[in-house]
């Protein structure tokens, strides 16, 4: 069955996966002249502010020959006053766009979104759920420095506990061969018991590995992520935890020559700018890949079906 | 004389429209390829939100290949601080678009707006005062859903004291024959005189039922709004007066077959959501018709005596 | 050395104001169906609100046949919580769009968002600093005016000492040949010693006209700008400072026949509504220069050394 809407990162078969990827690479090279969305129109509903995750998204329909109409203001839709559900908006939507972007603070808007849409809806995170393009993007990054999403070893380090991009990463790492990950966390802040029960019935081979430095001399990828404070009990155990998972120069000489480090971005102080130079730091590519991914989702959904949208 | 502005309900004639309804027909299956309005620019000034209408005028104007540049913050030109006349601001945008939609707090903003402009002004909300393009919506959907505009029997529903909605239908239908309305109102909130004397004018039928239940049965258009809390002196009554005014299964099963319910949206619960699965529920088909309504103004304000500009 | 990215007004010379100017008389009158730009994208990053300036730069870039993605919430990028640099939000940019207006508030940021760019970036105003492309569009605006930039006496009025584009007409005419500078400002806002040194470096002859009457009569420009309460130690200084800065009908009388009057606007009172009929009142005109001036710069910057993106 052909993708409809983009909610989560459960719906991808790697047969999914391995045609999401192929069709992001073409659209690296897709002249802009193409215009496979010509006079399609997509909206992008955020209920909150989430500025790079919108504009990457607009600016992969314009590529696409495509216009967007936007709004960062979707609460008023929403308003105590005004007090429309998600199911009205998306309904009245559906006769202004040819799709939907939906970023939304309750887990499972998405979804809701998704079951009344008669254009396709991508979900571009709903509070503490999903975010699938960017576990995607993320994958699709992976694959494209390192030229494989099978074998892979992979550090996730930070906040796991909260963290919904390497929860999600974890997840979709299910759909490729022989990994192995390694958490890489402070003991406040572990992967929980959900991911990892999923790793297991899907075969995944984890461990914890509070060392960082250790981590770093084995994995294909790490992937770095913030640290919160809020989720420290003290000032002193924020301030050890964050110490304690930087990576600068002396982490890059740890590091195989042919690893690379991701972040989903931003970021604070977790990587040095040291770093940005070194051709393994890959965070500012992996953004950029993100556009590329959308283009592919943009297209096929929109698309789907019509092979004579052909390529020019 | 062609319409330059669309300001009030009042400026148009029957003539202008059965000539926009006739137009917004020719929208609904103009090719996007067509591009009627490329390289042409749409300004949406809007100095309070409302994306609703926002987004269905930019959807119209990128249907018609043009482009739009927007401000949900126009309120920030006319600032304490930097205090600029409506005047001037809309003279400085003339130099940046084909045309312009304005959305304003104060009542007769689009009628100074219009005065000074040398590019089309569209009225998309002046505070208590008018909201043409929702007017003509409303009738256009009346005639695309019964396929005529005279001879109808409408009940409006709900708060009819400060519904501007709902007046400015009633004073819409001056331009059709032999209609007949019928106001369905708590008695807080009735229709007031000057609609009700620019009714009797024009030879137009009017009454009071405050019985839903018997209106329902008699009438081709049911055109319910929200009943709003702050207009009643106390909870009991506004409880009172929300639950009589409900429409719901059993209203459906005492309507016309042919008959239809419209709503300016969004609703809360004054339409249960049980009627949506319901041929006669027009409501959301009359949002989607907002897109056509506003292709067609745009496309003959922007490209008018322009023949030209053919059909694709 | 071509120019890669517009942050300063230092830095264009005689021949890149000469070569600018030409572009955007080329702009004025572009088809529409040029489309220079078809298939690129501008980003506008808003760190504060600006509308006029935003909707400028969009207006010219779609004028152009490009599309745009825009923030005016860039803040939202280094939020306290999220705290990334200007430079990461810049670098991450680089891969949605094809150039970058940056709106900043602090001083410096369009430099540093320049350094790590790719991609070309517009400074839209930084904080106390610059505002490079409206200094542009007030020279050009005189040039298309009056035939000329050169044997310009030009009188600046008002707060010459906070007010940004005073300062920075006043270093562009340095550019400019026998240019002379009256200063027409309330004892309290006076042109600050570090333009003043500069104009005298450069041999620009300039003197302090506190009389507004006595300059009118002799300049070829009134560039009149607004006089800020906030500068002002009692509302009687500001009330007597504002009362004598006026333009009014008294004003035009006094005035050369072929002078015009320049404002960036917003305007308060300091120009009265009765000028604006007459035809040396440029203000508005100026404003839609803007648009000319930012086609120019995004044509050159964006396409350059692209002989072949050929006219239509």
């Amino acid at each position: 069955m052909p993708l409809q809407h983009i909610v989560a990162v459960s719906q991808f078969t790697r047969l999914d996966l391995e045609s999401i990827f192929a069709h992001a690479d073409l659209m690296r090279t897709l002249p802009r002249t193409a215009k496979r969305l010509d006079g399609r129109i997509l909206a992008t509903l955020f209920y909150e502010p989430s500025t790079r995750t919108r504009l990457s998204f607009e600016s992969a329909m314009q590529r696409l020959g495509g216009s967007v109409i936007s709004t960062e203001n979707a609460r008023e839709f929403s308003s105590a006053i005004k007090g429309e559900t998600v199911e009205d908006t998306i309904r009245i939507v559906n006769g202004y766009a040819d799709a939907i972007v939906i970023r939304h603070h309750e887990q499972g808007a998405a979804e809701r979104a998704a079951a009344v849409s008669g254009v396709p809806v991508l979900n571009a995170g709903d509070g503490p759920g999903e975010h699938p393009t960017q576990a995607l993007l993320d994958l699709y990054t992976i694959r494209h420095e390192l030229g494989r999403v099978d074998g892979l070893k992979v550090a996730l380090v930070g906040d796991l506990k909260y963290g919904r991009t390497a929860r999600s990463l974890a997840l979709l790492l299910r759909e490729t061969k022989n990994a192995e990950i390694l958490f890489v966390n402070p003991p406040t802040a572990p992967m929980r018991n959900d991911v990892k029960l999923a790793l297991s019935d899907a075969g995944v081979s984890y461990h914890d590995e509070p060392d960082l430095d250790a981590a770093l001399a084995e994995v294909d990828v790490v992937y770095q992520t913030r640290i919160q404070k809020e989720r420290f009990e003290s000032a002193a155990d924020f301030a050890a935890a964050k110490g304690a998972y930087v990576i600068d120069q002396a982490s890059l000489d740890r590091m195989k020559s042919d690893a690379i480090i991701m972040h989903p971005l931003p970021r604070v102080d977790e990587i040095a700018t040291e770093v940005d130079a070194d051709p393994r730091a890959a965070y500012f590519r992996q953004a950029h890949n993100g556009v590329y991914i959308r283009m592919a989702l943009l297209d096929l959904l929109i698309n789907r079906g019509d092979a004579s949208a052909a390529w020019a």
